[in-house]
């Protein structure tokens, strides 16, 4: 099961403590040597908005340059894409909400507006020779509007996949979606938008999150998103509450049998870390719990 | 889903701050007035083990008579049996651990010895008219030992539906088992003790007991435990964490369409308050996010 990490992004957006580009670049640097081979690294959004992704050209410059790595910058318009096509990003992904309301909050736009511009920035991304993907965000259900048709998610999926994404993520942007939600919207995304790559990501606002990436991980989803130390929270979704925690969710996936790649312990003791620069408490477990079973040690 | 609530006495146990007994029966009566049909209102353990149960008899006898509501009593031998059958309690479960190194921490004993202690107590519960249920701790992983295999399990657990226990439990004492051990244990136990009824208990150590639950609703266990607030741990068990918290895995199983006669929007209230009797945060998570959808208000 790929684990792509999102924690320099999604899990800093919305922290009080604006990390230091230098740190951000440790974290990166950590995640990878835990095993992390595809990161959203930044997010090219206006510094006004998100303050914490100002450096987001910064980050990106002083990465290591690694064949096996794929780095993610995260675009929600036109100039947004200019900024990250200047880049050395792998990736871009692309966001655009399921409901009319977040919609509005994240991107000022209605939906359709958002989701035609992406039509035509896919191309225009692929054609700089980055990998594409879609997040299709609030897609168990919208802070401001409530439920969410699936029909709305399975028709965007569809559209992104007709303009060349590789890649669709079914975003719950506020932990409002469950396990048999989780299968079916996964199913009829499959059914819309047959032969794209599928990612899950969830937040844990409601101590949903990891039952809902097992769900979607036993439904055959091609990656999951995390975050290290479960940080995160969209600055414009009320109580959008953290995404599940990248140590937490490998150590989980490990134990089921699905290798990840990742280094669950290394992850824990970033996380631990983190929470030293953030000034806030890390929200996964197994940084204090430790891993089961408990490592022999020499006595 | 029958949900039975374990907060008054596993989501109390390990608190530093000792509950008044009115603030107990206050915790009870409110549970019911959620909609909980089972309570584990007790542990008729020595005072000087868990100094919070001392006022065990006291508590039981201060509660509401009906009918229609189960109180459940904790016992761990024969003069825990005792105080138990001397009390209104309509039903005793027993424990035994899956592993010496719990067992020797919890009980005193080895195993074996609970286990046969078990077997003589179960008929004595039986003829005095209580309904009775055997919790195999440590069931997934135990805190001393490590791995604890399946067939260790599922041979206590037909060990204890042979001396006539109604239910057996599979506790995941430190939240050491993921969604597929549980439906692999849940498999071999119904192999082993066809026809007793099962209940699952899982705690939230590492943030996979609500993916555990759900994996246990959805292989049709009969029965899950959760403590309002999610509160909880063993005293006896390193880093044990706390159980899943009953408002949120309400919350969950209604979002998929189980229906568990529970309030969440009032458990998570009751949460609230028990957190500010006890000066420990609530580690549930629905008393901050609030139900989704949001609930329709007049403006």
């Amino acid at each position: 099961m790929q684990i792509v990490e999102v924690g320099p992004r999604d899990g800093l957006q919305s922290e009080a403590a604006t990390l230091a580009t230098a740190d951000k670049v440790e974290l990166i640097r950590r995640c990878l040597a835990a095993g992390a081979r595809r990161v959203e690294v930044a997010s090219f959004v206006h510094p006004k908005l998100v303050p914490q992704m100002a450096d987001a050209e910064d980050v990106v410059a002083a990465l290591p340059d690694d064949p096996g790595v794929s780095y993610i910058g995260l675009v929600l318009n036109r100039r947004g894409l200019e900024r990250a096509l200047a880049t050395a990003v792998d990736e871009v992904n692309f966001v655009v909400a399921a409901a009319e309301g977040y919609n509005l909050h994240n991107a000022n736009a209605p939906v359709e507006d958002t989701m035609a511009e992406i039509e035509t920035m896919l191309p225009a991304a692929r054609e700089a020779g980055k990998r594409t993907s879609v997040t299709v965000s609030v897609a168990f259900g919208d802070p401001f509007d409530g439920e969410v048709p699936t029909r709305r998610v399975a028709e965007l999926a569809a559209r992104a996949a007709a303009a060349g994404a590789d890649e669709v993520a079914l975003g719950d942007t506020i932990g409002a979606g469950v396990p048999s939600d989780v299968t079916d919207r996964l199913g009829a995304v499959r059914r819309a938008a047959p032969g794209v790559a599928l990612r899950g990501h969830f937040h844990n606002t409601r101590n949903t999150g990891y039952a809902n990436a097992v769900a979607a991980a036993v439904a055959g989803i091609d990656a999951l998103d995390a975050a290290v130390g479960g940080y995160g929270g969209s600055p414009f979704a009320p109580g959008a509450g953290g995404n599940v925690a990248t140590e937490d969710l490998a150590h989980l996936l490990e134990r089921m049998g699905m290798r990840t790649g990742l280094d669950a312990t290394a992850l824990a003791a970033t996380a631990t870390w983190l929470a030293t620069r953030l000034g806030t408490p890390v929200a996964g477990m197994l940084s204090r719990a430790g891993p089961f079973p408990p490592p022999v040690t020499d006595s």
